[in-house]
């Protein structure tokens, strides 16, 4: 279990000094907002996610490393194809972490940034390649951008 | 994954032989015809299970071990109290290993003995401790006895 603070941003410009990313592709076996299991694969590595709602900041996690040939088997019969298939990247600025998410295949074009805070008031600089916050914008939770991805979104405009 | 071949009955007698029980206590994060998230306490261990629906009798099971603690939470936070509690025997019968369940908490009275086969036809012999077949019988899966539990049919007879 771990307290959960992000804030999350649009990146709008190309950060400087991105990590080598890692391919994530995942999907949800449930996906209500009480209770979340999701199936990751994340590089070579398998893992099972178990979420629950939000208790005062602290939201019940409980995650495990599984064999990838299982997470495989899992995101191809329990998903209907509903899959989010990102790049994720880190990037430091000014000594705090910044998590970066290029997403393709249904959400390509979409690009957010994510920082983790340990306390709702710890202050925190705003990259100059962040565009708007979404924090709250449910759109942009991934649990929703498997419903309704972001090229529809644009499709839309 | 497993082909799962079983012979379902109810228990009428005391069967010789029992083996020392084990404690069960289960719930389902997600209980579907399609899917299945299952949290188990067997004794001292945690388990998550992820079943799916048999294909030509085989059926997707994914089954991992977890902290028991995780598996307690789990239980207390995302099953809304309703719990499959049992205790496991084996008991041998002609050279062939009988499961047998016997439910407390809501299911309080009930005993059922399952034998699981390599084979749609492979012989076996019923002990004279079993009473009627109910494999097929839905009321008596476990996905069902968390919703309708025997004690509640047995108030309706």
């Amino acid at each position: 279990m771990g307290i959960e603070i992000e804030k999350k941003f649009l990146v709008i410009a190309q950060p400087a000094d991105l990590s080598r990313g890692v391919n994530i592709c995942q999907g949800y076996l449930l996906n209500t907002p009480e209770k979340v299991v999701r199936v990751r694969i994340k590089g070579e590595k398998g893992v099972l996610t178990i979420k629950g709602l939000p208790v005062e900041l602290v939201r019940p996690e409980y995650e495990y490393e599984i064999p990838v040939t299982d997470a495989r088997q899992m995101l191809d019969r329990f998903c209907d194809g509903k899959l989010i298939e990102k790049c994720r990247h880190t990037c430091l600025h000014q000594s705090m972490t910044w998590v970066i998410d290029r997403f393709s295949g249904a959400n390509q074009g979409l690009v957010v940034a994510e920082i983790e805070l340990t306390a709702p008031d710890q202050p925190f600089s705003i990259p100059p390649w962040a565009g708007p916050e979404v924090t709250d914008d449910p759109r942009y939770l991934n649990a929703n951008l498997i419903q309704n991805p972001y090229t529809l979104w644009q499709a839309d405009k």
